[in-house]
């Protein structure tokens, strides 16, 4: 099993400014291709820090890759570090910064600016090579020592996934023998779950990660092609509310489902505000089965724009069972759906009562038919128990087009 | 200065199945209070591995967390690996996990469900104390060795949230002499930036991040409190468009703006699905000035919901000027509000055209007396081009606000 270990720099990561994100990102295509990633670590952006990475892994595992510290300005010491381990001095890489400078070529401004940062940004190691940035402008750095592929990348995502795929395009090929399969199950606990499957949890050959985030458990299979193909076929057919092959999340499959049933979705969202909205368009192609949602925080909004009654605000509050029915039936007319969902709830910090405390949610669900709604209770903070809220709309959602029925 | 060494424990984190967010979270409190992380590092499941963790850090530096691994199944070993590591049995701490027991006495079947797994839930090693988890169920370790306090913490954020706030007060408690200072500026880029405060860049008293995220880049300060009270006033003094202190974001800029200048807002948004209603909402208290969002994916909704022309539609596409002046016009009207945006694009990876590509975005925006729009070509995938277009819709919301008018 060929091994990895990545690296991010930066003390804006290490000081919890911004989080880390191509660790995450090369992890699991590293993965699918059966890779080991040893660590994913974020180190300062000290000079003496990346050296002593640089030293700590370089021999020892097949890929090392650093993100972040190419950048033009004071804070960026990636290529400094990187000299000073390789024992050798820096040299621009014209014809390769010539490159990208050509893609700004038509913008004077930029253009300039880029040119300005050819020192330090073109600078590489003499004993190194130069690796093009199709995306952005700083070079990166590669080299190869005691059997270690090393790369230095720009921290910049859309960089660092460029750079990833054009040096290690191995990686990011396309290849049905998976190592891994995921299986997300609907409203069982993990430990339901775990006892209907002894044969896969117990099986030796197999490394079962199971992840559990209400109302859905997720569990990662991985092992030797066939056997995690044999044992996912296993899983799935123990199990009745779980999202087809291949979905990656709970959206996707609800997507997946509407289309397969040639219904048209929508919501109408109080407390999480688009999220549920976001997260459908988050998946390309969503806009054939997706109409939209209605974000109406206030009360006037659920009223005006999704026919919400006067008096079921006055006599039951926003936060009911009779509002959340009339925003879904509201949002599936108003988007022509022929399925909607709808959030209403209270988030918090504030605006909790003894009677509806800070995580009361209900949920409305429509059809043509008709529509009805349920309420949770759901525990965290206010960011919490608004991502809790939407994996809830999707399931329910999902379940209702599955059964083509809602809430049965 | 203290510092501290954060570890996240799991599979799930390593195969990019999941992104460790406890490290950041807890990086920024810490760095909040002066303190130094030295790393982040994401380790395996494996026993060694958090047994190395242990000796590799344990008397070298201040604190030591770990998150994760304290789990029911199978796969969490963290218990176990600090067991050994301490040479010691494990024991159950009955008096804490009766005290988690209570908190679901009223529902029988999480009740047997937690009580089955007080083996292992509530086993801590002898030498070690347990930790109360105030959420959920499993219990944490501490121990303290050489100098260094040892934690072991759930890795499920809202419980290790919980639980650090619990053991670490001090860490959590307000306090007014900042170590730190963000500075959020509009439209300028890193470069000119830098140019024009050499005084706080060069400062070798002060460590400034520069983190640009077009259109905006935020500078954060870091030093003494003093100086960095100084180095923060004299940088806000030389920008034009610099967001208000204490704002540690864009939208938390916006909507601080509106309050203050007393008016309402609202969007509409297309290729972003409900992103800026999302960024918006997850701010407490957005809804005294935020009104709403209407998520308008089809062209049926944007003429419906939104009021804008089927002949704009026919003549001039939904990703054109005219249309986002009309979406932008029709949120602002149905929502009441005194200021609106719109986002109308191309995403990707489909859609795009030769006279729209992937990644042109309209902006529209509207007060009560006019509207207009503007363009971007946003570069990066589908997420990138969103997120991208979600920060110049909040930024020129902003611009507008700030200036009692559109598009100045």
């Amino acid at each position: 099993m060929k091994s990895a270990v990545l690296i991010a720099i930066g003390d804006e990561l290490l000081s919890g400014v911004r989080q880390e994100k191509n660790g995450s990102f090369m992890a699991w295509h590293l993965h699918d291709k059966g890779w080991e990633v040893k660590t994913i670590e974020v180190i300062s952006d000290e000079e003496d820090e990346i050296i002593n990475a640089l030293a700590r892994w370089t021999g020892k595992v097949d890929l090392l890759i650093f993100s972040g510290g190419l950048g033009p300005t004071h804070d960026d010491k990636t290529r400094y570090a990187f000299a000073e381990f390789l024992d050798c001095d820096l040299a621009p890489n014209n014809e390769l910064y010539d490159k990208v400078l050509e893609r700004v070529k038509d913008d004077p401004r930029r253009y300039e600016y880029t040119e300005n940062c050819r020192n330090p940004q073109a600078y590489i190691p003499v004993k190194a090579s130069a690796v093009f940035n199709p995306v952005g402008f700083a070079l990166g750095i590669k080299f190869e020592m005691n059997g270690t592929k090393v790369l230095a990348l720009p921290g910049v995502p859309m960089e660092y996934q460029a750079m990833t795929m054009q040096e290690l395009p191995e990686i990011f090929s396309h290849d049905e023998n998976n190592c891994w399969a995921s299986v997300i199950i609907l409203g069982l606990p993990e430990v339901d779950i775990v006892k209907k499957i002894p044969e896969v949890i117990n099986n030796k050959d197999l490394h079962v990660s199971i992840l559990p985030a209400s109302p859905q458990v997720e569990l990662i299979i991985r092992g030797a092609p066939e056997l995690v193909a044999e044992a996912e076929k296993f899983t799935r057919e123990k199990f009745v509310d779980v999202t087809p092959k291949g979905c990656k999340s709970l959206a996707e499959a609800l997507l997946m489902e509407a289309r397969m049933k040639d219904v048209k979705i929508s919501c109408a969202e109080s407390c999480t505000g688009g999220l549920v909205g976001a997260s459908l368009t988050e998946i390309a192609g969503s806009s054939d089965v997706f109409n939209g949602s209605a974000v109406t925080y206030s009360n006037e909004a659920k009223h005006k724009i999704l026919g919400v009654k006067n008096e079921t605000l006055a006599n039951f509050g926003a936060v009911s069972e009779e509002c959340a029915c009339e925003m879904a039936s509201g949002a599936r007319k108003i988007y022509d759906a022929d399925f909607a969902v709808s959030i209403t709830g209270i988030a918090g910090p504030d605006g909790g009562s003894k009677l509806k405390p800070v995580g009361t949610v209900w949920f409305g669900l429509a059809d043509k038919k008709s529509s009805g709604a349920f309420m949770k209770k759901l525990p965290g903070n206010r960011d919490e128990v608004r991502i809790r809220a939407v994996r809830f709309a999707l399931a329910e959602l999902w379940r209702s087009i599955h059964n083509g029925k809602i809430l049965s």
